[in-house]
C-alpha cells in the first residue's frame, strides 16, 4: 500500500491536511483532507487515513465539514454554499420573489383539530435567502451543460472524488448514464455521482412521522448517516413541520436531499387521496424546488390501467406513493395527474435541476410479488417518461425493488438498463426473503450486493427497524454500514479502480498485526476497537502478535510470517531454500511461536 | 397458507403436538411437536407455529428436546440416546474397552508451568458408557448402508424432515453427494442431512481458547446455537479441558459434532507443531471418535509442495491447521504425515462413522488472495483424497474458503463440484470484503447467500466478533441468524419445495396486520417484537392497520386492502367495476384510510 490516493488522479494528489481531528480527546488516526482542482474554491474533502508504518490510505469523504476541526459549524446558520459562486457564475439563473410560506406546508390547518398557529421557534433562523431558478425556462441543468460539452465545477469535483478525468463524468452525465444532483438553491452540497461508471452510492431515508421524532432528531439524523458514510439523504417526513424540517436540513447537509412531494401534498388535502389535484401538487414541487430538494421521487408510472395488475397479488401495493396514486386513479376513475402532467413537470424541474427519480410505485412487497406484471408494466412506463424528461434536459434516475429472491435480481438490473436506456438505477435492497423481520438491513443487504455488482448505480438503505418501527440514531448507522458494504463489495466485484486498495491496505494490517490501522481503515472504528478490547482490553494486546481468537499458540498468521521470513516471501528460494530451513529451523530450538506462547 | 406442512410429506402430516411451550410465563405462538415415522421411535421434531387465523405453519426444527416442555432434560445427565436401539440393531458394531483418558487430553502435562492435575469436578457425570466401533474392520458406514441399498433409521429421519422420499436420500448419500454425519458414539443426535439437493445448512462454531472461557459456557454456546437453528456445532476448543469440554458438549448435543483433531494433537505436544507425529494425531482422531464426534476437519490436502505457493500472499495461511501442518512440513522437509497415512485414517473414521470434511488449509485470507495458485493446488489434493475416502465408504464433505470477492465466488463452487465430483460444500462465508471488521457476519453474509444458491450444502457462521476476538452469546445468536437468513434465501433461489411456504405466511400475515403471527414466524420472534414496541408499545398496536413507519395515513397495505375490498380481488371484476367503485368510493365519503387517520 502506498500513499497514493485511490480516489483522486495522481496529478491533483496533494491533500492539504488540517490539524489533527480528534473524538473524544483522543487521536483517532486519520484527517480531514482536501484535494485541490483547477480553481481554490474547489477543494475536494477526503478522508486521510495515517498508518503506524507511516503510510497514508486516502477514502472517499461524505461527512461534510462537520469533520473539519477548522471549520465552526452552527445548525442554526447552516453550511457554507460552496456552490453559490459557481452557479451564480453561469449567469443563466436569477433570484425572485418565491412562493410564500404558507401554514399548511407545514400542516397546519383551519380543518385540523390540532389546528392552531405554525411553529414560528421553529422557523431556521440562517441568513435570509431568496430562491434561485433558471431565467426565461432555460434549463439550467447540469445534463443541459454536460451535453453542451461544457464541464462544470460540479463534474470537476466528482471527477477528483472518483479517480477519473472529468471528460468520463461529462460523457456519463451527457449519455443520461449518470446524474449530478445539484439543485441551485442548495448550493451547500458536496457534488457526488450517480452511475455505474462510478462508485456505488448509499442513500439513507430520514423522517419523521405521525407518530413520532421532531425537526431536531431529523438534522441529527442527517449529520450521523452522513458520517458513516451515506452519498444521499431522503426526508421522508408525513407529519408536521414538514417544510420547516426539510429547511433545516436542506441548510446544513453537505449531501444531495431528496423528498416524495406527494407526502406533503397529501398533507395539503388532510389525508384525503382523493383530493389531490395537480394543481396542489405543482405547487409543493416549486415550494421544494425553491428550497433546495436534489431529487424527487415521482410516481408517475403509476397508471389507472396498471391498478388491476395488482388485484391478485399477496401484499398488493406497498409503495406509499404508489398506493396513493392508485386510490387517486380509482377514486376518480381517471389517468394520474402525474402522467398526464408529467412534460409540465420537466420544465419545473430543468429550472431548478432537480433531478427525476422515478418511483417504482408498483414494486414487489413480498417474494411471492416478485417480478410480477404488475411491477414489469410499470418499468415499461418509466422508461417512457425516462425519454420525455430526458428531452427537457432533466437528469432521471430509476427507482427499483423491493423484495425479490436471489434468482429474480439479474432480470430486474437487465431489463432496467433495457428499457431505460442506461439510466441509473436506484433500489431499496432488494430483500431476499421475508422471513426475517429485524434483520432485514441483512435480508436487503444482500439482495443490494449483487443488484450493485451487476450494475444499480445507488442503494437505498434498510435498517433493522424496516417493518416494524421508525429507526433510531442506531439503526440508522447499521443501515449505513451494512449498505456501505454492499457498495463496496460490488465496487470490488465490478473491478472499481482502487476499490481494493482499501481492503489490501487492511488486509496488510491484520497480517502485520497493526491493530490500530485495522481499526482506523475500518467502516467502523469504533465498534472494531471496542469489540477487540472486549476479549483483550489491555494496551500491550494492541501490538500482541496475535488476538484472543485462537491464542498465541494457534495465530496461523503468525505462523505463515515465521515460514515467510525463513525465505523472504520469494518462492524460487523457499524451494532451494526448504532443505537448509528444515536444519535452521531445528537450530533455532523448532519453535514456530513467540515466547509469549506458554 | 394451509396448515399443510412444507417439510414434510402429507402422508406423514400428523405432528403429535405437546402441552404449550412457554417462554417467562407468556404463550409465545408455537409448539413443539413431532412427525411419527414408520416406527413408534422414530418422532422428528418440528415447530410447530399457530397463527391467530387458525392456520398453522410448520417449521424445520434443530433445538432438541430442551424446547419440548414434556422432556426433563439436565446437562449433568445428558440427552437420551434415541438412536442407540437403531445402531445396536444392525448388529454389526460392538462394544470394547476403549482408549483410558490421559491428564494430557485435558491439556495438562507436566512440561507445563501450570502443571497440576485433571480437573475432575468437571469430569461428565452422566452414565456410563463404553465406546463402541464397527466388527473386525467393518464400514458401519450410512454411505456403506446406502450403497448396500440399505435405508437406515437416520436415512428415513432426514427424508421426513427434508420432505423428500427416503429413497431419494439413499440416493444421495450413496452417490456421494450428501452426507448424515452419525458417529455410532453420539446416539444423542437427531439425524441431519448436508447436500445440495437438501435445505442449506448452517454451522456454528464454539470453543473455549486459551484465553477465554468455560466448560459450562461451551455447552451453554451449543444449546442456544442450535435453540436459534444452528444445524452442527463445531467444538474449535484450544485450551485446557479440552477432552472434558467434548464429553458435556457431545452428550447434551441433538446435532452433529465436528472438531479439527489437530489442535487437540497439537496441545499434546506443547503446541511444538515440529514434535507432531502420525501416532499422537491418530491417537487422538480414536480419542475423539470414540466420545462421539461426527465430523472432523482434516488438513490432509496441505502437502510440502504447496507452501511455497504460499510464500508471496499478502495474508499468507490463515487456516490454523493449515499453517500448523505447513510448519511441520517445512521443519522437516517432509511431506504431510496426514497426506502419507490417509488410507489408514479412512479405516479408523470408517469403523465409527466420523465423516470427513477435508479442510482448505490455504484458503484465501485477504480478498487479494482469493482463487490464487495454492487454493485451487490443494482443492485438486482434495478430490483425490475425497475418491481414495469414498474406496473406504467414508463418509466426505470439503471445506471452502475464506475471503472472496463476488465475482470470483462462482468459480470455487464450480470447481470445487467438478474436482471433488459433487461431494457437499462446507464454505467458510466466503467474506466479498476486508474492510468492515465487526460485521464480517454481514460481509460473509451476502458471499454465502450466494455460493450456498450455487450449490454449497453446508454454511459455516461468522459472527460480528470474527477477526477481532471471541464471540459471546449474543455474536452467536447474530451469527446464526445471519446465516439461517444466507441459508434460506438460498433455498428460495434454489427453490426447494416448500421453502416459499414460510415467507408467504409472513407476507399474508404482514398485509393482514397480524402483527403476532409476523412476529412469531419470525426468524427471530423477540427481537421483532421488542423493535416493534420501541416505538408502538401498546397493545391495540397489535392489532392497529397500520405500523409507525409510515402511520395511519400512509400505509400502502391499508390502502390496498381497501381498492381490494372494493373489487374482490378479481381482475376482471375490477376492470368491469372500475367505474361502479368511483361512484361507491364518492358515495363513501371517498376515505380509503380507518377513522383513526386523523
Amino acid at each position: 500500500m502506498t500513499n497514493k490516493d485511490a480516489r483522486t488522479p495522481a496529478s491533483t494528489q496533494n491533500p492539504t491536511e488540517t490539524s489533527e481531528a480528534t473524538e473524544a480527546g483522543k487521536p483517532i488516526g486519520w484527517h480531514k483532507a482536501y484535494v485541490e482542482g483547477s480553481r481554490p474554491d474547489l477543494r475536494v474533502p477526503v478522508r486521510q487515513v495515517h498508518l503506524t508504518n507511516g503510510q497514508s490510505v486516502t477514502l472517499y469523504d461524505t461527512s461534510g465539514p462537520y469533520t473539519d476541526p477548522l471549520v465552526d459549524t452552527d445548525v442554526r446558520r447552516g453550511l457554507a454554499p460552496l456552490r453559490e459562486n459557481w452557479i451564480v457564475a453561469r449567469g443563466d439563473t436569477e433570484e425572485y420573489a418565491g412562493r410564500p410560506v404558507r401554514p399548511e406546508d407545514d400542516g397546519i390547518k383551519h380543518t385540523s383539530p390540532r389546528g392552531g398557529l405554525r411553529n414560528l421557534d421553529a422557523v431556521f433562523p440562517g441568513r435570509p435567502r431568496l430562491p434561485r431558478r433558471g431565467r426565461a425556462g432555460m434549463a439550467v441543468t447540469q445534463l443541459a451543460y454536460a451535453r453542451r460539452g461544457e464541464i462544470t465545477p460540479e463534474m470537476e469535483f466528482v471527477a477528483i472524488r472518483e479517480n477519473v478525468s472529468p471528460e468520463v463524468v461529462r460523457e456519463e452525465i451527457a449519455a443520461g448514464r449518470a446524474v449530478l444532483p445539484a439543485n441551485v438553491n442548495h448550493p451547500e452540497s458536496e457534488p457526488m455521482i450517480i452511475g455505474k461508471r462510478f462508485l456505488v452510492k448509499v442513500n439513507a431515508n430520514i423522517g419523521n412521522s405521525a407518530v413520532t421524532s421532531s425537526i431536531e432528531e431529523e438534522v441529527e439524523k442527517m449529520t450521523w448517516a452522513t458520517r458513516w458514510g451515506a452519498d444521499t439523504v431522503m426526508d421522508l417526513s408525513t407529519g408536521r413541520n414538514i417544510h420547516t424540517t426539510r429547511e433545516w436540513v436542506l441548510r446544513n447537509s453537505p449531501v444531495p436531499i431528496g423528498t416524495v412531494p406527494l407526502y406533503q401534498a397529501l398533507e395539503k388535502v388532510d389525508g384525503k387521496a382523493e383530493e389531490l389535484t395537480w394543481e396542489i401538487y405543482k405547487d409543493t414541487v416549486v415550494e421544494q424546488a425553491e428550497q433546495g430538494v436534489d431529487y424527487m421521487t415521482v410516481h408517475a408510472g403509476v397508471r389507472l390501467a396498471h391498478v388491476p395488475l395488482t388485484a391478485n397479488r399477496k401484499t398488493g401495493i406497498v409503495s406509499r406513493g404508489g398506493s396513493i396514486m392508485a386510490a387517486w386513479c380509482l377514486a376518480h376513475h381517471k389517468e394520474s395527474f402525474l402522467y398526464e402532467h408529467f412534460e409540465e413537470l420537466c420544465e419545473i424541474l430543468a429550472a431548478y435541476d432537480v433531478t427525476y427519480s422515478l418511483g417504482d410505485g408498483l414494486r414487489p412487497g413480498s417474494i411471492a410479488d416478485a417480478n410480477d406484471e404488475a411491477q414489469f408494466a410499470e418499468l415499461r412506463t418509466l422508461g417512457e417518461l425516462n425519454r420525455i424528461a430526458k428531452r427537457h434536459d432533466v437528469q432521471t434516475m430509476i427507482e427499483g425493488p423491493g423484495h425479490v429472491p436471489m434468482h429474480k435480481i439479474k432480470e430486474n438490473i437487465d431489463l432496467q438498463q433495457e428499457i431505460c436506456e442506461e439510466a441509473p438505477f436506484y433500489t431499496l435492497g432488494p430483500l431476499t426473503t421475508d422471513v426475517a423481520p429485524a434483520y432485514d438491513h441483512i435480508t436487503s443487504g444482500i439482495g443490494a450486493a449483487m443488484i450493485a455488482w451487476w450494475g444499480t448505480a445507488m442503494l437505498c438503505y434498510v435498517t433493522p427497524k424496516e417493518h416494524l418501527g421508525l429507526p433510531n440514531r442506531d439503526d440508522v448507522k447499521t443501515g449505513v454500514i451494512t449498505y456501505k458494504i454492499a457498495a463496496h463489495a460490488a465496487d470490488l466485484a465490478k473491478g472499481h479502480p482502487g476499490a481494493q486498495e482499501w481492503d489490501d491496505a487492511l488486509s496488510d494490517a491484520r497480517f502485520e498485526f497493526r491493530w490500530e490501522d485495522q481499526f482506523n481503515l475500518a467502516l467502523d472504528p469504533d465498534t472494531a476497537r471496542a469489540f477487540h478490547d472486549e476479549t483483550l482490553p489491555a494496551e500491550p494486546a494492541k501490538t500482541a502478535h496475535f488476538c484472543s481468537m485462537c491464542g498465541p499458540k494457534f495465530c496461523s498468521m503468525k505462523i505463515s510470517q515465521d515460514i515467510r521470513r525463513e525465505h523472504g516471501g520469494n518462492r524460487t528460494e523457499i524451494e532451494e531454500g526448504m532443505a537448509q530451513k528444515s536444519r535452521e529451523f531445528a537450530a533455532a530450538g523448532n519453535r514456530v511461536y513467540l515466547p509469549i506462547a506458554d
